[in-house]
């Protein structure tokens, strides 16, 4: 499976994906699903891509081809506004799907790929667009400032409660990462490391580009310090009306939290064995 | 569909379940999926269902035939071990789905449920079970302690990162409803009102039990503060090498937040019209 978030905001646009493939559950590998389009000046786009490898690597392949042939009369640089890249895109995608379709449906395999498309051109405003496996697409919206695609749901609330038109390019990036991370703790089909980047509204270039691993700081910090602020979060909520006051009063005009451990890092311990473990 | 969840903690157990019932999207109902079964200071049982509604009230019914007739050797009240009672659950279960199996396998509709069973019965811990409907079951763990049934997906990560068997009965709650409004937030098919229950250990009765609509105002609080502190803790996340460093410096030594409107709470503002709604 594959976990990838495009979001649209004033400020410009953010891209986050992981990078695990999985044919099943031992043949786990690590394979790119962003990919980058840079002519600075003039257009960047950048492809979040989600279902059959194959499919993706060909689509790409021949967009890349399309692109750097200058007697190529539709291609990424020839268009001069991004729905109608976004349209060739999603000719070029069901066209890679077609040569095995037929193989593909005896065998049950599934060949379709999704992809979520976003750039700018210059002259246009930037702009983020779903691509179908069928070839159409739709945009995002104010109301919808995000597009995912693969294992959505999982890393959908915390897109729901925060993102806006007017929220800012890195606090939108911050929370794409934590539904990335989100993501990656509880579904294992999702896997680092993560890609990232950010296109701000008139650099008509990638403005940021980070590849993320486990142990990179940065995310290092975020994945180790986003569990403690829920769990304050949590913590500081309305009581029920059982409870006793909280210490200090009202929880929103209380000051830093109390530094407390990491949940799920607790100190080695006995092995409860199997009674306390299943009752 | 559905969302329930149940939670196991050395304080005692937790039961939220959502409302909404769907035979498809215009055909919305509210029912009661938390079903409780009391017996004070001999024993306590909370059923959660989700799945096929008939199917459910069935198995209600018998369960609760069979626990108020005295002559009943196999019941609710008389077995001296939980493990059983979710056994006999599962068994209920199992037949109350093959009455109508051959007919629902024609037509195509699924008739099975999957139920949370968790209660206390005098002399042991409290427990929390999932009976599949195949009629076994499983029981939570210390690294694993809450179990879902339904739309399971959107309200996972806050359970992944804030249970663990040490947090209190209030704040387990607390991450419940926060679970299940995500789930509402991001999912029509799950809805208010919830209903909540509180099982403290040793107590053997429910220790409190609550029905909660969208503007009963301890939910309604919960609802509007949990975005606000949530989008106050991307903002405090670490910054991107790129950004200036935050006012005030460290993020973790920050005093209260800054109020901030609720997000998705706009002001009324003029319709963009399809412009800017479409790119």
């Amino acid at each position: 499976m594959t976990y990838c978030v495009g979001i649209e905001v004033d400020e410009g646009l953010v891209f986050a994906a992981d990078t695990r493939t999985s044919a099943s559950f031992d043949d786990v590998r690590v394979y790119r699903k962003m990919h980058v389009f840079e002519y600075p000046g003039d257009r960047v786009f950048v492809l979040l891509s989600a279902g059959n490898l194959a499919t993706t690597q060909l689509t790409i392949s021949r967009l890349k081809r399309d692109a750097e042939d200058p007697d190529c009369t539709r291609s990424l640089r020839t268009f001069k506004h991004l729905f109608e890249v976004a349209e060739y895109v999603g000719e070029v995608l069901v066209a890679s799907q077609a040569a095995v379709t037929d193989q593909a449906q005896q065998s049950g395999v599934s060949v379709q790929s999704t992809l979520v498309l976003g750039g700018q051109i210059a002259g246009e405003r930037p702009g983020l667009y779903m691509v179908y496996p069928l070839g159409n697409c739709i945009a995002t919206s104010p109301e919808t400032p995000y597009l995912q695609i693969g294992e959505s749901k999982y890393g959908k609330p915390i897109l729901d409660r925060i993102l806006r038109p007017g929220t800012t390019l890195e606090d939108a990036a911050r929370c794409a990462l934590v539904s990335l991370d989100s993501t990656i703790r509880s579904n294992l089909s999702v896997g680092m490391p993560l890609d990232m980047a950010i296109i701000r509204t008139g650099d008509l270039r990638i403005s940021q580009q980070l590849r993320l691993e486990a142990d990179t700081p940065l995310y290092a910090e975020i994945h180790d310090t986003w569990s403690r602020k829920l769990e304050n979060a949590v913590r500081t909520l309305p009581r029920f009306p059982w409870e006793p006051p909280r210490a200090g009063d009202e929880a929103e005009e209380r000051g830093p939290a109390p530094v407390t451990a990491p949940p799920r890092r607790m100190a080695a311990r006995l092995d409860p064995g199997d009674e306390a473990g299943q009752q």
